[in-house]
């Protein structure tokens, strides 16, 4: 990216340092929405791309039919500056990494735009362009990530294996473009969901009581997987409760 | 409550005009914390409590021993200034609402909070007082609410039925205590777990497409329930994406 690309402001975006400025927190996995573009597919429209240095976003005449892409995709926090994806292979999202050092993450809680990005391809009306690099014009904040690593590995799971690339980046430069903007996090809601099931464990019968605390270990596999120290706390807090008043459960 | 309480404001607190200002929205259901006295537990103590005319809150001398009790309860926004809840018969809570006219909505985000006050009685040292009603001092924000309307119904469930009370309440006050005050909505929530379905429902077998689909449909039944026209509107494309890829689904 041009080093000075930040010389002149556009007073509607406001630039924050790192990660934790919009209340990311290390080690915790949030769900966003990757913005990548196809280099290869935008090679044919070069002329039309310009440096811009500033913070306004490009001519949209740009992203006429551009090889733009969005998926609803996972993001771990591995510390303010630093995040890591786990992709597997054969998307949209994950050659276009391969194949280019940039991509954005859009954070955003609109339904519709999960719904649509995960159901469809996004038209070209949802995307504006910051420096070359396709984001959702909607979002509520959004991050510049430099990809610097990537690792491919083979996953064994249920169904076989799956390759899947481990993709770590830098975080460039964090733009807020709401006055709220927060990063989607399951956690809590494993939380909430869990207590929900335990109180009405006493009132339900043997089977239902079986997939309240079957539900309720996949709430805690979560929050292992997503969640912030006191989200885990809570769920192993929540499990001991009904192991300590439901012996026969396994 | 005193007609001129507000005459001296804290500064620590920040007053609202009403539920919209705390981004809740007319017809959505939020996870909460209310938090209600007994009022015949209190009459003991009416020598200490005094009547505040500002917003500082009541020395915390008040609260030795105060029957104070906090439950995590849904909480239904009618309108900018109304709530409703519906209380199932014989909890404290409902028991106190029925003694006294005030209680207060505690909105937060704090998972040991929502664990500890569904597992056990929160500890004095969680609460404090304004106008002699208890609130969480960890709380984000917390509004007042009076009591208009209390209508009692008996409800069918697959358990029998069972007794509870439909309370209505005028919002009087909203003090916002924190920079960043969030209602915990699981709308976004039931429309992210469905398309993470979704999204697998490809490469499953008959047994886990069964399941899945089961809680997709349960997922709709929350949103309808819970969440906003947008989040119902994603989960009905995604049911019907879903019927139309997968004909044989019940």
């Amino acid at each position: 990216m041009p080093k000075n690309h930040l010389n002149n402001e556009n007073p509607t975006y406001k630039k924050l340092n790192d990660l934790y400025s919009i209340q990311m927190a290390k080690g915790q996995l949030y769900e966003t929405i990757i913005t990548t573009k196809n280099i290869n597919g935008f090679e044919k429209y070069q002329g039309h791309l310009k440096e811009s240095d500033d913070l306004k976003t490009d001519d949209k005449s740009t992203n006429t039919n551009g090889p733009v892409n969005a998926a609803p995709i996972g993001v771990l926090c591995k510390n303010s500056k630093q995040i890591v994806l786990y992709l597997y292979e054969g998307t949209h999202t994950v050659n276009n990494i391969h194949n280019q050092d940039y991509f954005i993450v859009n954070i955003t809680q609109n339904p519709i735009i999960f719904t649509k990005s995960t159901l469809e391809d996004l038209s070209d009306e949802y995307f504006e362009y910051y420096h070359e690099i396709p984001f959702l014009k909607d979002a509520d904040a959004f991050f510049v990530c430099h990809v610097i690593k990537i690792k491919e590995i083979t996953k064994q799971n249920d169904l076989g294996s799956s390759k899947m690339s481990i993709v770590t980046a830098n975080v460039e430069e964090v733009v807020k473009m709401k006055s709220q903007a927060i990063p989607l996090n399951r956690g809590v809601y494993a939380v909430i969901e869990s207590l929900i099931h335990y109180t009405r464990f006493e009132l339900a019968d043997e089977e239902t009581k079986t997939s309240y605390w079957a539900r309720i270990k996949e709430m805690d596999r979560l929050v292992k997987k997503v969640g912030s120290p006191q989200e885990k706390a809570a769920l192993s807090r929540i499990i001991k409760e009904i192991e300590e008043n439901f012996k026969d459960l396994d």
